[in-house]
């Protein structure tokens, strides 16, 4: 029905005939004739209809705003002073000689030009996803798998399938549940992973794997969290850690360059220990060039509790935060703002401290704790800071994790606020986890129960798993942690040790993990890998501000389809089949509707 | 860890030092060499460990089966005598100069050359994966999807994703409900395809996608049924059905070039009315060249209300079925079991006449019912049939769909019984599906609801509904319908029809489906596409037995892992939050567990 997509006809194609279907994106009548901005998938292209052309210019005449039609005629070049330089097409129009309405349409509840409630837009997504941005988002997805996975093939990778009704798996999050109708009472789970088919994947030899493939979370959303997302999942055999990186490295640099023709260059690799301690994060951030500094060891002696307190505790931690030449900007109502925002992350208060001039001695510091600060205390501050008049220094004081959350948030606020993150991208490895981390009721694992220690035998494991490293490693790209994986562990004896950290018994992890522990007795290979969030990645690269903006048909925040109005009830057949029955009062109480 | 696979290893690597991972797939002493088998994904090597390697002579005394080791040593090609030109690595051996032994292995319950039970090869599937032939299935259907997705990325395709947590599909099968924890009392339903999804991506002007997709029925399992499987779903918009064949067509074709080395050549277009007729199938097997032949005309008038009835009955059918040369090898009791076959499909019995002597006239025939035969009618029949000495020759006198079934089900067995199956490959579209066709209660669609009929406006429609036909198209190769589609219906008014005659009142579509009658008032293009059941297509082309040897993770046929034990039983805390309980009286009937 056509011989060129709108978006492709450009002056090489001038003085020729051309059929192009698509969607009316505009209509102007000027000077007796109709220009309907013609749009289809691969861009818009200008239809002049001319009232010589007697034949369609009543129908032209009938055009209104996504009207699907199909329209011949002849490229024509466009006087150069009505070149359009911003579109592809912007040196040709299309002077029709032919017109079909091929499907006409109501007026749109989509304005593209106008803002649009997310409502609206969910609900009618079909017209939303006729946008242009949204076009180019859910292409620009397309060509990111293909790139991936052109990429993974080329490096030997095997594309295989792993289940999706599955047993429930162990990343922690609540999973969703599938009643089964042959085994009535029990519950496939949708995997939040496909974690444990890799690694037997692995087991069977398949070398390397990776599947782009629907993960699964029923946790209450954030704008950066959908309850079915996709992941780039990556298993290997026999590489080391080093190696995973490197494969998965070039894959996103190679990614970065065909698709938005960036260098990324060589990722740095930073420890977990180090970011924490400069950045206050495990995905920090490069492009912002604040930076935490430790100052516990000059306060310990200090006659202010607040600080000496935590100064004086193991688990306790005092870093300070400069940012330069701001101070003037930054007014009481900021900081108590500041304040504020740094209490959400569980900080009691936000002491600071102006430099307004940095050689009057303490006249020239502005701070309701300057008090609590002897004058050589001050100076080694001032100086371990590199502070410089016009700074403003915001100190962090509490629990080691307390201090790091609130003074990485702030970190972060106070580098969009001032302007100071840089443009382009700052890519990073970060390494060395710790195994676990303390909760209230023991120790769980920072990355899953089936990742490698670093350097141990089992027995030393369960000596001083609090400070063991594990073989994990995240990829960040400004901040956002796009990837995470690790080398696992194949051996049996460690598997039951890190259960038993874990305070998972001999029982329990044989009734959940009972094929896993069995699988490792018959020649496992060592194996690592890593799983990217898709969702995330492309959201980066196309710079959406929401993950529903890079998804065709997503849900909204309490996990419904709006377009087709999933959730529905069921019959009470099917129930009846499945074996279960909808408790009448949380059915009431969550719906309003029976 | 490795330099080479160990498939990969060969006489162009003599003399040269390698580093092999993998397992012992066999060991054999031989004077006092321990001669290994060492396998990977790639192939398998012959290892050799010579005594005088004392250093890793004792380790090697060790290996067993399915160890997983690490070797290095020199490849040296084998003496002429002891080449194996089975194997690709059959002109060489390693001579190993290091080992290391990875992972120890029990004695494994997957014995490669022995029968397993299928319970067996399901709960240890990991090692049943590592079988050479299951290996290759695996890798093969990577290459498949991998070949696939290429291919599509090239025309233009694009790879978008559908949504897993949805609404109920009008597919027909039973849906997997996922209970809403967000909204209680309600479900969500695994998609039985994404038929509705990929209608709106044409409505949103993507023009082509594909999805290679997993799709869910909750159906009572066939062998090769699983109740989670994988389509090669494609849309396009702006094209017809033969353009749509056309691209899917030479798909197919490029797949089989490419990974079999076959020709498929173009791909005959039959009628469904002549598929029907000429083999009783709607997806005919053309490498068996028996056909059914109509024959109610000749038989109208018989003294025989079998054959007469029928054959006077303008929904009946007579249809004879000749198989040459071996009437001499079917005795009375293949006969008899002819007839029970048959009946399994609703025929009340099977009438059948051998030719013994084509010269002798009656005397020459065999028969119970040719004494209802008069002597013109016999002429006839055996003329049209192009009957000879030693043939049979069935008939089906039925109701003309029990006549299909039964004749062309009866044509198969007899031509894999008597070796008439031709070998290679015999692809075949067939076209022209009646748009609906009779059940008890009324008419249900053939394809499914959103199936655009040929030529006829909706009032032609709701006129003659039953004689209107589809612009419907099944591919099918070698008997076994790979993939399905049509032209979707693009008009509400014609959607509405459709509904209507099917029974679906305005309200119940307003419930079901408002959100797709509503989206066909917005410009909606032509749009047609298909879907590819790969699970199937892989297993033809690998010549698998089983849909359950091309799974990496296949459910047993009551839809359970025997794996991980899925699905398993879920705790109380997460019933409540989903607003569900259990039916005490089911979880005993069909679990016998509570």
């Amino acid at each position: 029905m056509r011989s060129h997509y709108c978006g492709q006809v450009n002056e090489t194609l001038a003085d020729q005939p051309v059929t192009l279907c698509g969607w009316v994106h505009r209509r102007r009548d000027l000077g007796g004739l109709i220009f309907v901005d013609m749009r289809d998938r691969e861009g818009i292209i200008q239809v002049v209809f001319d009232p010589d052309q007697q034949a369609i210019f009543a129908d032209a005449n009938k055009l209104r705003q996504e009207f699907c039609i199909q329209v011949s005629g002849k490229v024509s070049l466009r006087p150069e002073s009505q070149v359009n330089a911003q579109m592809a097409t912007g040196k040709v129009e299309l002077i029709a000689s032919e017109l079909t309405i091929i499907s006409r349409a109501e007026p749109s509840p989509i304005d593209f030009n106008q803002h649009v409630s997310e409502e609206a837009r969910l609900r009618y997504r079909y017209l939303d996803l006729r946008r242009p941005d949204m076009n180019h988002n859910i292409r620009f997805r397309a060509r990111v798998t293909s790139a991936v996975r052109r990429f993974l093939d080329e490096q030997g990778f095997l594309d295989i399938e792993t289940p999706m009704l599955t047993r429930a798996t162990p990343e922690g999050a609540r999973d969703y549940l599938v009643p089964s109708r042959t085994h009535n009472g029990k519950f496939f789970a949708l995997p939040q992973s496909p974690q444990l088919f890799k690694q037997l994947l692995m087991m069977s030899g398949f070398d390397r794997y990776y599947q782009i493939v629907k993960c699964f979370r029923d946790e209450d959303l954030r704008a950066d969290r959908q309850p079915e997302f996709t992941q780039i999942d990556i298993e290997t055999s026999f590489m080391s850690a080093e190696q995973v990186r490197a494969v998965t490295e070039q894959m996103v640099q190679q990614l970065f360059r065909d698709l938005l023709q960036v260098e990324l260059g060589e990722f740095p690799t930073m420890t977990w220990h180090e970011a924490m301690r400069r950045f206050g994060s495990d995905k920090p951030d490069l492009r912002n060039p604040l930076e935490l500094v430790d100052v516990a060891d000059l306060l310990k002696d200090v006659d202010f509790k607040v600080f000496s307190a935590p100064a004086n505790d193991a688990k306790g931690r005092v870093a300070a935060l400069k940012v330069p030449a701001v101070a003037d900007q930054i007014s009481r109502k900021n900081i108590d703002e500041y304040t504020q925002f740094v209490g959400i992350y569980g900080a009691k208060g936000l002491a600071w401290l102006k430099v307004n001039d940095i050689d009057a001695g303490r006249d020239g510091l502005q701070s309701p704790i300057l008090k609590f600060l002897p004058d050589d205390v001050v100076s080694e501050l001032l100086s371990r800071l590199q502070a410089n008049s016009g700074d403003i220094i915001f100190f962090g004081a509490d629990k080691a994790n307390i201090v790091a959350e609130a003074m990485g948030a702030l970190r972060l606020k106070l580098g969009e606020t001032f302007g100071l993150v840089a443009d382009g991208w700052q890519p990073l490895w970060v390494v060395d986890f710790p195994m676990f981390e303390e909760v209230e009721d023991g120790l769980t694992a920072i990355h899953h129960p089936f990742t490698a220690p670093v350097g141990v035998t089992p027995a030393q494991l369960q000596a001083d798993p609090a400070n063991t490293l594990s073989n994990a490693y995240d990829m960040v790209l400004n901040g956002v942690e796009v990837g995470g994986g690790s080398v696992r562990i194949h051996d049996s004896d460690m598997q039951q040790t890190v259960f038993n950290i874990l305070g998972i018994g001999e029982q329990e992890a044989r009734e959940k993990f009972g094929f896993l522990l069995d699988a490792l007795k018959y020649g496992t290979p060592p194996h690592a890998g890593l799983a990217f969030g898709l969702d995330r990645l492309v959201m980066l690269m196309v710079g959406a501000s929401s993950i529903r903006d890079v998804i065709a048909f997503p849900k909204t925040t309490t996990a419904a389809c709006l377009l087709t109005d999933a959730p529905g009830y069921a019959n009470d057949d099917a129930l009846q089949d499945l074996g279960i029955s909808v408790n009448l009062d949380a059915e009431q109480t969550n719906d309003g509707q029976a």
